[in-house]
């Protein structure tokens, strides 16, 4: 007799990614049945053990966990592509701060939220950590697509349309965090901004909620030279930490007791060898973002040194104001190339390796790792199906995780799980009409345009 | 009374590159007469002018010229993936070596420049320039596909499956060469591998049937720092230049009269200021290959100082077997970030640099900026359509050019003609049939496996 379970999914091949991420298994099949993994055996031998409400067969396709975006502001897709190429003051003072203070709401924050979850989820990412203002907009685009993801409840030391002041942020947050609770794939994390917007008092307090309440503390960290040159300094320039104590931020945060196993460092470019060895005595988790960092020229993250001494470095896109993507897919293969130029070692992060970061290492950051991050048994169903093989660019297929790290782009993922739920199928978000999506996305455009903005004040864009 | 012409192509945007690369034309139609663009006007202008044959309206277009990948080995496609994350020489002598050896005839390079060519013309590359093996089964291939190639007429100072010493190798050119000559497509150069395979006196020889026959000398140099230091120190290690003089490669050519306008420079990744300078002087142009630089560890090439000091910079993906993608989207979007954070400065090499890199200066590199790299009147039907703004991934579009390069993917790239030609149509290729090219690059991977080599003989890929 043969047990009834909601899905079997059959692939060429499936990489589990832990315990072995370097393990790809043959003609294999997962089994999902209350939104979780419940099984993985032979396709063979699943054709006789069970029957499903839905059998998929995939001809020429990998199942690996769903990719994990560690860092974004999602919401800022809206103003993808504006002002590129602009010193990061001019381009933050003449167009993206102006354009938050006038139309930076709820209703922006929704829309951009939507437009990128679609992008992810079509290139491969199921979860995503973010830390963006209205988060409550936030979540409720991610509970309408399905996409899991943390969201920071955002603070910082100035106001802005969202909140008037340090305390009107916390109660804010908690009160989307109230609104949400047990929300199956809606979770939430405590995000100061970064050491110089947020002041000492208000990073300690932030820091004892998320002991008490076992939360993640998500904040920008040693993403500049500035940041840690002013901070040692104590220059009080913008870049310069809002404390008394004259360190670079990593110092001061463990003076302050926050360097633990709450804290999710995004960027850490700049650390030095004894700043690396702490990171991995408190079990920070790091966010590398490749993209952003050479796109802002904000310094090369010694990522082989950081895994090396044992540092759980996860990856992440950033914004997409700054990247100007959402394809973790893209970013993964920029981790593993660039870390192999910066450690001048053609073995440093291999593709196993990067597709570990970009999945098992973003779960164990978010505080998620024994629910996502891998396809074992009692896991959550939350995958993803990636094609190979079946278009020139990733032909021949010698080893697919190669193949996938190292060939393929966003559009080679076909279908995504989260929970359980078949959130898209064949290339189609199966929650929302994309189209529409889209449409909301470019009637933003009008409005922005009707600011009258001038992104490149001093000149056109370099010609050579 | 209308003029009747072949094709009418009307789009959204047309970004013609030259003589202003930031230009965007809005609702502009490009007019094909014979190959040839004969006019460029406006698409209400254009219905009034002109009956074509064909005529054809983008709705969320960007027409460009095709890209240019200016360096490449077209064939090695076929090992795409096989042994990745080694070490340079084992990679060398334990993967890619003995299949050359055993596999690498005429049928190996036409099948692997067939799969390289489906996957240029869908990321939107109408030109590249390649050096390997048997030549002349790479330009049989080209004149399948319709694909336009600059195709090196290779040199080595060893033995290989196609020839057994440089005579042989000069002279199997040659008759490649007589064999396509005045080919449309089909172009040439000399191909000398590089510095420390090839002989003093061979160099000197091809220079001077490149100044004959003004022609380009095609060869990898300064890619690495071994290659650089070995040189100098003349210490006879297989990276040091075959010369009896000791300095670095540069001064080498320098001083054999090979520094000159015919000279495109493979990576030139270690450049000192001097050499810059000297490479400007001599209008050499150097192919910026970010991706391989970084994969292989070769170092950080000072991209925006070449630029600065006048240099011709091109870009290109280099072989797949070390890329492992010939996707010049990709490759134009990671030299212009990975520009910025080597110059520490976020406005050095714009987007609308990059996409003058990856068409203008390619053609130009290759002795085509007459007839190719621009859409302007007179050039040759080189141009591809770009899709943008809907797809979730670029929407929205504030500025079509960033669009492409920051937020674009290979697939977006749905049409494109080469010497007019319409070589692929709605993301299909009209001249072959993609199922059988896949297949028999499928074919090559069970060949491949049969030679039993094991490509990670010491470990399995590094683990963290």
């Amino acid at each position: 007799m043969k047990e009834v379970v909601d899905q079997v999914i059959s692939a060429q091949w499936i990489a589990p990614v832990m315990p072995d991420p370097t393990e790809v298994r043959k003609n294999c099949s997962v089994v999902l049945n209350g939104g979780v993994i419940t099984d993985i055996l032979g396709s063979e031998e699943a054709k006789l053990k069970y029957n499903a409400k839905e059998w998929t067969d995939f001809e020429n396709h990998m199942l690996i966990p769903g990719l994990v975006n560690a860092h974004t502001h999602a919401s800022m897709t809206l103003m993808r592509g504006i002002g590129d190429d602009e010193p990061l003051m001019s381009w933050l003072q003449n167009t993206i701060w102006p354009i938050e203070m006038s139309l930076g709401n709820e209703d922006f924050c929704h829309d951009g939220t939507m437009l990128s979850a679609v992008e992810m989820l079509k290139s491969g990412t199921t979860t995503f950590n973010d830390m963006y203002w209205h988060p409550s907009a936030t979540a409720r685009a991610c509970g309408e697509v399905g996409i899991r993801a943390v969201l920071g409840m955002i603070v910082v030391g100035f106001p802005s349309s969202y909140a008037k002041d340090y305390d009107e942020y916390i109660q804010k947050g908690q009160s989307t965090l109230a609104e949400f609770l047990d929300h199956p794939t809606v979770h939430f994390s405590y995000a100061p901004h970064a050491p110089y917007t947020v002041s000492d008092e208000i990073l300690t307090r932030l820091g004892d909620l998320c002991k008490a309440e076992d939360r993640k503390l998500h904040i920008h960290l040693h993403e500049t030279e500035d940041e840690c040159n002013s901070s040692e300094a104590l220059d009080k320039s913008p870049m310069c930490h809002r404390s008394e104590f004259a360190g670079r931020p990593i110092q001061n945060l463990e003076r302050l007791g926050l360097l633990n196993k709450n804290l999710v460092a995004a960027h850490a470019v700049h650390v030095k060898d004894e700043e690396i060895a702490l990171l991995a005595e408190r079990e920070v988790s790091t966010v590398h973002c490749p993209t952003s960092n050479l796109k802002l020229a904000s310094g090369f993250c010694p990522v082989a040194k950081l895994l090396e001494a044992g540092v759980n470095v996860a990856i992440g896109t950033d914004g997409s104001a700054s990247n100007n993507a959402l394809d973790m897919v893209a970013e993964m293969k920029t981790a593993a190339i660039l870390a192999k130029a910066v450690a001048k070692d053609t073995t440093a992060v291999p593709a196993a390796t990067a597709l570990k970061m970009a999945t098992y290492n973003g779960a164990k950051a978010l505080g998620l790792g024994d629910k996502i991050g891998s396809l074992q048994v009692g896991k959550s169903g939350d995958m993803i199906a990636v094609e190979l093989g079946a278009r020139a660019a990733n032909t021949p297929v010698f080893d697919p995780i190669s193949s996938f790290v190292y060939s393929s782009h966003g559009a080679d993922v076909s279908d995504a799980w989260v929970n359980g739920q078949r959130v898209m199928r064949e290339r189609r978000v199966t929650t929302m009409d994309e189209k529409d999506i889209l449409e909301k996305a470019h009637s933003w455009v009008d409005k922005i345009n009707a600011l009258n903005l001038d992104p490149h004040p001093n000149h056109h864009p370099k010609e050579t």
